[in-house]
């Protein structure tokens, strides 16, 4: 089987290729590794590891450094998209940006998701494109975020079949295991919503449900996504809810803590997450080059993405088996979620296998999230096309739909700012 | 595992006893045989024949006759329901009545279908009552028929969860594996619409879109289903449609034919089909009475229902399975078709598993079989209504909404027929 | 003010003619006549007769008969259209056909409806074509039938503003105003429905409801449009289904005994309807060729159509006025009925004003009409579709949509038949 | 006719009664006034005045102060709802409270609105319940804040028809008028949204569309409700948008600017908008009880409210009017915005006349403003019912959804301030 790995110089690499080793039904495996110019040292560096990796397990598996996207990507079953448009340099722009305005800097929502969003979409659409003329029959497994927004330009602007894939959902049922103190296997989570914006709104333990008692008896304390700051409330919210939030919820539930926190982060010079991971990302790039190093370091873990490997290789999995599995997805609704278009990408509950990915019917969300969600994908959709038809005045229609921007002027210097930061990735007219 | 199964003295039940001694999941299994007065001594019958059939396989299984409905069904984790109000006697008025006003005589159809479903929803939500007060927490497996317009009744009025199975969808996939030549387990198809009135959409094997295909190379000449009789034309429809309709929509799209064939049949003799079956079902018995038999006998497939163990026991594992398995079942809809109410049961592919059956989300029909459906969903919605209310203007509306039974004057006769013939079963104000 | 009048030739011209002089607000009125050539004889004798009638009474109006279509629609800002393909002569046939297969002949339901929408959609399509080149602001008034049908091919297929009119409607409002004995200005009726297909679901006296009284009271004991036959029971039918259907959906609750009547006529030398009225033409050219006739002669109400010109006239009246008026029209449904598909064209009330037709939200139906409704709108699209496309497969699936063909056999026998009877008209592939 | 003006101290009756004594149509005129014992001096002071007004006008209209609500609404036809519950100290309470948090202190929206509308919705459905048992058939005319949500909570919890009215629709046509420089009655405005939170999507000069071209020319510069501030940037906004928003959104889409303003006037010693209405009232009060004073004074036009007289005379001409006419106010639903629910309550152009209120369909909203409508109108219903059954997990629910308030702190705290400061209104469990 082959596969392409597109932005393989990332740190995170090494879990993937740890996945794949792993999963006998891969091999013989057939691993291309591509990334920019910029990054094709670090793919080497990783190419040489996951070598290593191999040989020290003895399966059958080669891996090598793709000259071009098209060599990459010919031939493939897989492709696993997991690149970072301007790099964490850009990932830091968008996270201080919208600081000075009073707006959450973060990654994936808000502000700074939309810039990312924006200077990500061409890119997909770009990687897209190039396997409906190398691969076509390939699919594409996005980890590149905003995961949601990314596959739901993939999914209306290309053939390719698409999955959005996050580590979220599946960190959620380990959560819920580890609070029954039962193993993974015998619980079951139905999850509704949009990527980082999910809700876990039935849990089941041997096929019986047991959310609510769990929620009656306080027994979410903690969120343990390792990349999310933790605030006090969230226990209080839930027992409100009903229902459990993503762990990325607390920028809409918490959003002035989650500020407050972010700014006090940049003044005690301990930096924005980005400047944080830029660190350890350096530190991981000195392991790999080691060359007695034939494992991916545990030093890793720090990096945040837990299971990252795992759903990944899951997914695949299950897209070659007949029966498959369920798992929690970003995929096309399709009336899955009759609350949102049906043509919206949307994150839920879906039967994988080997012809397609199938979302179960999840049926309407209750008010107490409906709103929340609806107003999210409009921004979402409008994202989409603001950056296939680069325009300016959908971008700035985008973030009106976005409750954390606050409002026109807000939308309008996001937009701004954008653009005059990355002229090489945005020229919206 | 603990199994009642109701309307025990169906010449069926040696089919699901041998489905359930075959897997070892339902050992130590205790099942409870149960049915009227009048079918009582047939269920003492099979009860024998049971018991011999585990002894020769050697393996844990119970069977005893229940002498009370609550007796049998306290403590089950399933409750099989399969019995007939009436007995042949009524299917073959079902038959008779609509032929001399020029309509078809069909157990689960037309005029027929709607009789069956008057008669059978009071005692189909008496089984469901009881089972509310004995056991809960059990699944109601519905063959009882008109099983979609049963199971509605129970899914609406009724707190038991209840799923309606068919052995129509398995036969259709049996009939693609054929066709294809690969084994079934290879093969998937989608199903949409309701029972008895459900198109194939798509067949994959081994996860390729293969429909259009086989289509166009002429390959669904046809219709395996033992009890319906066959057409000319099916393979042109086919071609038209570009789907593959179950074969009891035959009646629909070959109503002229249909009604011939039946007329023919009562004419030469033959009998209506209730009347064959009850010749084969003395014959049945007969054999079962034999004590040296220890199998069921191979008569026994003459009887039509080929495959009714096979999907029945294969629903209860998958129930009884953390990953579970995809079948087509009848169920509520919740979206999983959003041209058809979200109350409404439809017959959809759905994952079941210990958590329960979850329909994946089919998507809207298409123009060419939407309208049908929607018009026939509609007669079943009301006819629950009328039986539940008793009403006697809601059944003539209901047969209003019914395409094969052309006008108000056939509708208030069939109804009136109805009321005169079991007046022990119907009472209509 | 400038109206077209496309399909002058036919004996109902006077009608509207005699509607429009008797509104100041059309004056002064300039109305060019269109007629194919062989209309174009009669068009020049009804031409005459305008003159004369305007002449009578002394108004500002001209009438000409124009030489090309383009002529006679440029600079307009009415086009009505109420041409007939193949003239009465392709009415005759479309009621004949049917009756050896069972079916009923009528024109503008089931298959002599199906065929007459067949020759009649492309001709309004180029009528609408050459209105985008000639006249794009102009509305079109669509009388030609099946109205319902027409006016959605015009609706999908071009940008010309179009609604479809019908005298039913009106007529039914007419019908309750003489059942409650107060002038027509006190009654109001809800309607819903498509063309031909209707049902009134409340009538207000004064704004207060009344029609569950009037069903109580048993008033609606006849139908009174002129060209259906009465059939004993729709009394009946109408305290079941608590509103009252439209006349046409005789056809549809009462088949059997339309079809008996039908063909009665016909073995009785009567003829269809369709040769009934041939003879009434002839009369009423007779007549119109008197020159010392300067009013529509009495016998024209004979030929049926009771208040088109009511109905015409008050709807261009309203698209003149600012304020409007409420009328039933056939329109877009944009989601007044959200049981159909918002593009779909419906029969429904709306506020017609001069910004435009803006049709009220009229809910859902009730389960006992929903599904003849929109298993008849599936059949309709279809129609518009294979005649569109001039698609032989989708001709048939239009067919098997529709509940009085009963089949696929009678659906391709259908399509065979029209093809060879009009090989001028109908195309397909 | 007999009217009852419930809230009748408030200082805007004279309004209303100066459009009342307008209309023949409303004579002979029998109008009680009613307010609860701290309202009845005032009331007593404008029945006075009322009955001056009708002297020097000469009508047969006759005013009186009814000493219970039953007296006051038997045998209506109209009951004008506009009382304050709480008067304007609670008013001004609902302005203040929120700023310390960084929200906005408004009247109908964001926290103060959602306060207003838990002490307000229990007083409502108090008069509803009281109408069902005194005057079943009367139209209750509700213009008590915030008017769709006490709408909202009158359609679902009572059998009392109801409409909800606003004066910013009517507002927004004389701007329209202003702007395009012809009589209002040559303009006709479609809006969509929900109260005071409307768009105007389309703009008609005399049945011609005119919007974007008045867009394009940026016609737009200002909005000219007077209680709200003006802002720089709409003009920009509405060239983005390419629809006009009421100017209560300048409250969504100029959050800081208005909140901004806010502090500044209570900063500068201005005071709330309550505490500059408290002022102008007194003044009012002083003129009122001048015995010289036979006409409402023109002072009364600083108190904003401009045109509430006429709406609200123009909706009780229209309900007693058989053709009626078109107006955009609060009502039901019921399918005209398909992306809400049809059970809610929004704001939409209907035909209203005696037979009822009849929204025309709205279709589906744009993308950029669809999320915002569907997550404020979550929240108004979430409001409707933490009020109808005192929850106050409802309540923070509902503040959850609302995009004003920023998280589940701020949702808590609101909660908590509304219960402690207005415990006789808000018991909460």
């Amino acid at each position: 089987m082959k596969i392409a790995i597109i932005g393989a110089g990332s740190s995170y690499t090494p879990e993937i290729v740890d996945g794949l080793l792993d999963r006998p039904v891969f091999m013989p495996l057939d691993v291309a590794l591509y990334d920019l110019p910029e990054g094709r040292e670090r793919a080497q560096i990783i190419c040489a590891l996951a070598g290593r990796m191999a040989a020290k397990r003895g399966v059958e598996a080669r891996f090598r450094v793709a000259a071009s996207l098209e060599e990459a990507i010919t031939g493939c079953s897989f492709v696993v998209s997991q690149f970072r448009v301007g790099l964490l340099q850009a990932r830091i722009q968008d996270e201080k940006m919208p600081l000075p305005m009073g707006l959450l800097g973060q990654e994936t929502t808000g502000a700074g998701g939309f810039c990312k969003a924006m200077r990500t979409i061409p890119a997909a659409l770009h990687l897209a494109h190039a396997m409906e003329a190398c691969c076509p029959n390939a699919w594409l497994i996005n980890f590149t975020n905003p995961s949601g927004i990314v596959t739901e330009a993939i999914q209306r602007y290309s053939s390719i079949r698409c999955v959005g894939l996050c580590n979220v959902p599946y960190n959620m049922r380990v959560d819920a295991a580890k609070i029954l103190n039962v193993p993974i296997e015998r619980v079951r989570l139905k999850m509704v919503g949009l990527n980082h914006l999910s809700f876990v709104t039935e849990i089941w333990q041997d096929g019986v449900p047991v959310l609510q008692r769990l929620i009656d008896e306080g027994r979410f304390t903690t969120q343990l996504v390792k990349n999310i700051p933790k605030v006090e409330g969230v226990s209080e919210l839930i027992r409100t809810l009903r229902m459990v939030p993503s762990p990325y919820l607390q920028y809409f539930y918490f959003e002035n803590d989650m500020y407050r926190k972010e700014v006090a982060e940049v003044e005690q010079g301990k930096g924005t997450r980005g400047e944080q991971i830029l660190r350890v990302q350096d530190e991981l790039f000195g392991l790999y080059r080691d060359e007695k190093l034939c494992d991916k370091p545990r030093e890793l873990e720090m990096r945040g993405g837990a299971y990252y490997s795992t759903v990944a290789t899951m997914l695949m999995a299950a897209l070659l088996d007949e029966q498959g599995m369920e798992m929690t997805v970003c995929c096309r609704n399709g009336g899955a979620m009759p609350d949102l278009p049906p043509e919206a990408v949307v994150e839920v509950n879906a039967l994988v296998n080997r012809s397609g990915v199938h979302p179960l019917a999840a049926g309407r969300m209750p008010d107490s999230i409906r709103g929340l969600v609806q107003h999210v994908k409009a921004y979402e959709s409008l994202t989409v096309e603001a950056a296939v038809e680069q325009s300016y005045s959908k971008a700035v229609l985008a973030l009106l739909e976005n409750p954390l921007i606050h409002g026109y002027r807000n939308a309008v210097s996001v937009v701004d700012q954008l653009q005059s930061a990355f002229p090489q990735y945005v020229a919206l007219h």
